[in-house]
Formats: structure tokens, sequence, C-alpha cells
């Protein structure tokens, strides 16, 4: 899997307010998390992360729900940037982006996924309501797609921010 | 949701071998892992966690990954468990169960959890074929169905255990 650094510009590590980053996958400021950030390579969507040793499931292979919360973040994070796309912006012009929820995760695995390599979930938007997106998404250790998975978010409802 | 302490006795507590207790998610010897443990009530299976202050999507609200992380080892656990009963065995008999892996997750998130609740995934283990069970798992945060999923989870191949 062709590894592109450009997306490194990236809408979750510099964009999101302060008080939508304390996400345990994307939030820079959760100092427990993983830091997923997802941005753009060409028409897909790129987050990249490498396991830490601990997120073993059996020794040498990665932790499923680990690959699920990478999958889980990169289709929020990727349903953001299409309807920022959509509305004219990208990661940088200074607008703030839409935030999404996830409605639904689906997961295939397809193989054991190896401890030690950088993960690529590589990402498809699809348009399914004004408000709504599904990513195709296709999680790479090396050339070895190791899980395919479809996330459903929806822009984030204001029930959301009424409890802090 | 009623909660029944009767679970506690636990295979994934308590059975796996040593070489099967590294999981991030119910390893006993993770230090840092979630240490799920899933055991049966009556024909339910069911696994309790209270996530922790770092699992946050935001303020107020548990993080989609820290439940499809639950809803993944709970779903192992359970089918892990469901065959074992099939071949006559009980957590504590001193029979090793059987080990799963998971073929595909759907999580459905229905409402967002609150923090600070004690959470249980609550599951009915379906035979679909010898060596593959569906788990329908219910996650309740007190009362309130925050997410519905299904997890399909197949006894793991001899090639897990190759590399270690």
């Amino acid at each position: 899997m062709r590894f592109n650094a450009r997306f490194r510009t990236s809408i979750r590590k510099n964009e999101y307010p302060k008080d939508f980053a304390h996400c345990y996958g994307c939030g820079r400021h959760n100092e427990d998390g993983y830091h997923f950030r997802t941005g753009w390579d060409g028409n897909k969507t790129i987050t990249v992360y490498t396991p830490k040793p601990e997120h073993t499931a059996i020794p040498g292979f990665v932790y499923g729900g680990l690959l699920a919360s990478l999958i889980d973040c990169h289709g929020t994070g990727s349903a953001s940037l299409a309807l920022h796309r959509k509305n004219g912006h990208e990661p940088g012009d200074g607008v703030e982006p839409p935030r999404f929820v996830t409605a639904s995760l689906r997961v295939d695995f397809m193989k054991p996924t190896p401890q030690g390599v950088m993960l690529q979930a590589v990402g498809t938007p699809e348009e399914i309501h004004p408000k709504k997106f599904t990513i195709h998404t296709e999680v790479y250790a090396g050339d070895t797609v190791c899980a395919k998975a479809e996330v459903t978010a929806a822009v984030m409802p204001a029930s959301f921010t009424v409890k802090k």
C-alpha cells in the first residue's frame, strides 16, 4: 500500500475546537488516547497508526478492538472531511469542520493483523444523506488487507453538547 | 437491567491458559488492558465494565471504540462459553475452554452512552456452524440500551498460534 505523507495536514490534529479534543481516539487533549489523525490523499481518506505492544490479541497479533477503534475514528474523521470539502473547505483554511458521530460500524476481519507494523485505514466516503456518510474502509498492514469495514456517521446532534 | 453477580465466575478471568492471557481486552496478564470478563447468567452471557474517565468521546459520553472493544471481547468470550457448554463443560470444572477469534463485528449505536455508569453487555449466543457462533448483544447503561450488536466468532485457527 502506497503511503503518502501529504495527509499529515490533518483535520483531526489541528482543527477541532478544544471542547471536541478529548476523544480517546483522536483528541489532542486526551493524554491516554490514540491520537488518530485523518486526512485526504486525493479522494481517499487515510488514518495511520502503529499499535503499541500492549494492543495485542495473542502474542504477535493486534487486538481487534484496536482495529475497530481505528476504523471508528477514521470513519467519523472521513465523514467530517467529506462534508467539509462538499461545503468548499479543506483542512487548514481556518473554517471549523463539521463534527460527526458514529451511527453504525461493521468490520470484517480478513486476516490476522501482525504486530509491529504501521496500519493504514484507507476510506472512500459516500454521501447517503445530506447529514450522513458511509465510509467504505480497508485497513492495510503493508500490502495485506487485514480488515474491511463500513462506518455510517451522522452529523453530531445538538444533544451531544448539552451534557459536559 | 437486572445485574446478577453470579456471572463473576468467569471463563475469561480464570481459565484461559497463560499463552492466551495477553489480550488487551480480556487478558489477565496485560497490565494495560481492560480485563473484561464474560460469564453466564442463565442462558445469557454478560460482561460488565465501567469506562475510565479517559474513555471519552466528548465530555460526558463514552468513546465508541471502547464500546466496540467491549462488544468484541464479549462476543468471543460468549462464543467460547457457548461451545464449552455444548461440549458439556462449565467455567470452573477444570477443562480448558475453546478459544475464538472475531470474524465480523456489527455495532449500531442507539443512544449516547453516559460516562460514569457501569455498562453491561448482554448476549444471546446462536450456533451458526459447529465452529462458528453469532452473539446477539445489547449494551446497557442502567436501563437504557445504548448499543445493539452482532459478533460472529470462529474457533481460533491453528495459524494464530504459529507466530509468538
